[in-house]
């Protein structure tokens, strides 16, 4: 065995968890949410700069605007999840640099001084930390239904202001009835990895 | 307690779990990456493309054209590792589509045609898979030493072709003298989180 994680676990994480399509009525709690952002804020990101950014969307009239951003084949489950999650990109974490990497805060102003650079940096590690979400979320014996199909432009001008970027919307819950599709394959590992 | 996860799992993945700076010199294996790629490669992307590329940079020649291509401050370490990866999106994916999301193949032209949206896509979606194979590393008791700070435009030239981003290089392996720094704070809960 070349792991050291407890075999249950990677089942849990990884090897038995799906992207669920369908949820339980079981509700999904502040609490829950709060232990997994405790456990995957440590996650890295470049600089600590650890851009995302979630909105929880709970009420139903918010709900609601959410479904209207959504993609048609999204929007029954965005509608039916316990809770449905909206994973952002700060791209004015530069601000907080100062505070999240105490020990060279000339990197707000040395890397970070320009729009672009960083938009594009918010983008990588932000997308890093949706995916430590996604772990946290199983983690949490949760299922997670991570979702692109959307109106990506009017999701930001309903949920977010211009200095957040959407990158994805999750449904969180308990599974439901048939809430997986087959299991897709996967490339294999010569195709992904070669050695110099 | 709000998460299933086995606290020693929680501790190995995240909690205790940090980026290394120096590393012992024990090898590491191919059959331990090979294990974490076993592992990490269930994790969720978009459409299932599964963009992530991996160049293991083993021979020494290799290294050295690696090390010259990184931030002074990442040279000696990069140097000293027991193994470096490089970490790239292909964006090119959308070729693998048809055997990846068997069900939907038309997502290769009806969403995919243009290289400016598969170049995003790439991004996000190998930056997800970075943070599934930094967990990884960590499943197999190994540090990882994700790092930033280089001469992307070299590496694509020495290591890539042209249809595949740079987007981090890793260090890996078990953890030296001093490995760590301390520990950078985290945001709290309310600055990241907000509810609608």
């Amino acid at each position: 065995m070349s792991l050291v994680l407890d075999p249950a676990a990677q089942d849990l994480l990884f090897r038995e968890a799906r992207t669920a399509n369908t949820f339980s009525d079981e509700p999904v709690t502040d609490e829950q949410i709060q232990a997994i952002y405790d456990l995957v804020k440590y996650g890295p990101t470049a600089f600590n700069q650890t851009p995302l950014r979630v909105v929880l969307v709970r009420s139903g009239e918010a709900r609601q605007r959410l479904v209207n951003c959504m993609a048609e084949g999204n929007q029954a489950k965005t509608a039916a999840a316990p809770l449905v999650a909206i994973l952002a990109a700060d791209n004015e974490f530069h601000e907080e640099l100062p505070t999240l990497f105490p020990h060279f805060p000339q990197a707000k102003d040395m890397f970070f001084s320009e729009r672009p650079v960083r938009e594009q940096s918010a983008t990588v590690n932000a997308a890093m930390q949706a995916a430590y979400f996604i772990v946290g979320v199983r983690a949490a014996g949760l299922a997670a239904g991570p979702m692109n199909g959307m109106d990506f432009a009017a999701v930001q001008k309903e949920f977010l202001d211009g200095d957040h970027t959407p990158l994805m919307v999750v449904n969180i819950g308990k599974p439901g009835e048939d809430a997986w599709f087959a299991r897709s394959p996967r490339l294999e590992f010569d195709e992904v990895v070669t050695t110099v």
